[in-house]
């Protein structure tokens, strides 16, 4: 056996940030591999929700907008977000969902090189990415969508693709499915000498490692993943200072205009960051986020990617040491340099082999066609979790409990 | 003197829908006229939002997507919305803000009308309406903007700007500073006989009147103001039935594909208004809405309507009454028919006019040049209230309070 229980115990000992599991709210009888997903709600999520709404909205009624500061949440909120993703104040708003400042970045790449008609994405992204640049450059018009393809080196891939011809790379970090993890430095400096411009997409790693943005052009990412911030949490973007005054992104509404209660005829961008907000934030929607916040201003990100490396690839040693005969493939990066904090098995079964493990009680999920996916979020999930885990995985494929009729009439109907 | 205060103590005893106030929180010593910028809170947000956080968010975690329905938030809320514009299920749904809806609305409806490039927009509708159609416009290329000029005649301004190269006009069903409302049925036929799209802004009208939409293309929305959904809650998006199987907007995130778990490379629009969502939706801050929309499925909008009427006619008695000697002008349509739920004067020092009525407890709000609005949410204000606050306004302006250093100050700053 690789490595005992009680060994994973007196990792969970030593662990320099296993206090800050306290801090969030875990069902009992559940190991939630699922952060990745959705993360876990911070503990004093309910009191910063009360406060917006019994404070803010009912004490001071149309007031919070300024009393409250909610006319600058997505400046300030964006303020805090900066250091997790490497960067500085005045270069991050938070607002909407990540597809929509996909629409953001890419209309402003396009912009800043006008003579280039080609956006490069890549099809191992989380879809939306995909879709929602194939919206925007079939309005448009005239542009050519140059896909990277799945599984490809991605080396190899953009030496086929990029050209003076490429205005902007939509590339994600982490691959949502494999966890995949790209050296965004590398990548950055690549793509830039080829005169086109970057665009990060962050969802599967701000909040997972240490990230850094400081020379990209652009980086979008949501905050309900490793962020914690709640359902549907506002989406995050990064626009490089060296562009700001010049960049301009096509959802020019009123929050992003030089002069919003002027209530002029015409758009004018605001100065700074501020132009890359549209219009009223979602308020409530901003609370869970910034109590997340509180926490990860006391949260050392090497130690957090110290340990996402750490409790990765123990997952994936008692994995393939408990369960050998049963036709699990790892498709995650072995190296633990080159994956994010998320690991993945595909099976031919895998849709009711996941049900059957979540009954009992490991919250991973399951990713068509074929794909176990099991998220660590280092903040709240211990060693012993990974033990209990990949033990529950095994006695399931042991047991043949996934072969149990209701597991197979689910995967029917689904 | 027009009527008494003990004559106004009279109707609210009398009123039909009294009895819906004790369902907001109100402060005490306010009377609030900003319901038609942020709606007060019903009494059950609290519970609704503590459900999501604790029992959803907290209990159930990731499995909130689907036991708790937040993957269809966007259609079920929509559904219940539908009703107070005039339309069925299927055809309505809630989702990011007014700005972000009027970007799928006007795409949807050039990509209807490819052969038309004219948009027609009206300089008094909120701006942000014009700002989303020229950053479109301006995205997209070859279309040109006609803009409706401030304070013209509607059907003039329409007979001069219709043409067979107009593919859509949008429009607010009620000016956001005078308060004056368009025939939207006259309009639409009008606006559809010429073969153009008719795309409604309903911000200030949805929950202030029984609005019809059955006949139009395209309206949007915003749930915050007369709905009382909360600070920056989603706003929503219909689109007609006859539209639903060609309209495709250019937002096309994954949750409007056909099969957005399926995670195809490329994006197929799914069936219905189902194409009309984008991406994650803000779960916590449909909470609130939901929780008003509970008590609008009992509310009469006629009633709402008739009491609406009579409220801003009073106001507008009132004032002019007690008012008289000092160079406040009406801008808000005389005729109640004519008129949304607010009412509008002018003066030229209306920002510390409006500053020193706030510390008096009497909370409208101003619109710049010189506009002192008062909107009047026919749910919880009183008869008596709208005694209260004209009989304020004149002690305002009779002692001069707005004269005094502090108002003038603010203003210098501001």
């Amino acid at each position: 056996m690789a490595i005992s229980r009680a060994e994973c115990l007196a990792l969970d000992v030593d662990d320099p940030i296993k206090h800050f599991r306290d801090e969030f709210v875990l069902p009992d009888g559940t190991i939630y591999l699922v952060g990745n997903s959705l993360g876990a709600p911070p503990r004093t999520t309910m009191a910063a929700v009360t406060r917006t709404v019994e404070e803010e909205w009912a004490g001071r009624l149309v007031g919070g907008w300024n009393v409250s500061g909610w006319y600058d949440l997505p400046l300030t909120t964006g303020d805090r977000l900066a250091p997790l993703i490497g960067v500085g104040p005045g270069q991050v708003v938070v607002g909407e969902s990540t597809s929509i400042a996909i629409v953001k970045a890419v209309s402003a790449a396009l912009g800043l090189r006008p003579d280039r008609r080609v956006i490069i994405s890549d099809l191992a992204s989380f879809p939306t990415d995909r879709y929602m640049v194939e919206g925007l450059a079939k309005a448009l018009g005239g542009y050519e969508i140059r896909d990277l393809r799945d599984g490809e080196d991605l080396g190899e891939a953009l030496s086929g693709a990029l050209s003076d011809e490429v205005a902007c790379v939509l590339l994600s970090q982490v691959d949502y499915r494999t966890g995949a993890r790209h050296d965004t430095a590398a990548v950055t400096a690549r793509v830039q000498a080829s005169g086109a411009l970057m665009i990060w997409d962050l969802c599967h790693s701000a909040g997972a490692m240490q990230v850094d943005m400081s020379e990209a052009d652009f980086a979008v990412g949501c905050t309900y993943k490793y962020l914690n911030g709640g359902p549907g949490a506002p989406a995050f973007i990064y626009v490089h200072p060296r562009h700001q005054a010049e960049a301009e992104h096509m959802l020019t509404g009123w929050h992003g205009h030089a002069a919003p209660f002027a209530f002029e005829p015409g758009f004018r961008p605001a100065d700074g960051i501020r132009r890359f907000t549209v219009s009223t934030p979602h308020v409530l929607s901003y609370a869970p986020l910034n109590a997340a916040l509180d926490i990860w201003e006391r949260v050392d990100l090497a130690a957090v990617r110290a340990k996402s490396m750490a409790l990765t690839s123990l997952f994936i040693d008692l994995v393939e040491d408990f369960c050998a005969p049963y036709g699990l493939t790892l498709i995650s990066p072995r190296d633990p340099e080159r994956r994010g904090s998320q690991v993945g098995f595909s099976h031919p079964e895998g849709y009711p082999i996941m049900r059957a493990l979540i009954d009992r009680g490991v919250h991973g999920d399951f990713r068509a066609p074929d794909v176990l996916r099991f998220g660590f979020a280092p903040l709240y999930i211990r060693f012993a979790d990974v033990y209990d885990a990949a033990a529950t995985l095994a006695e399931v494929l042991e047991k043949e409990h996934w072969r149990d009729e209701r597991y197979q009439q689910r995967l029917a109907v689904t």
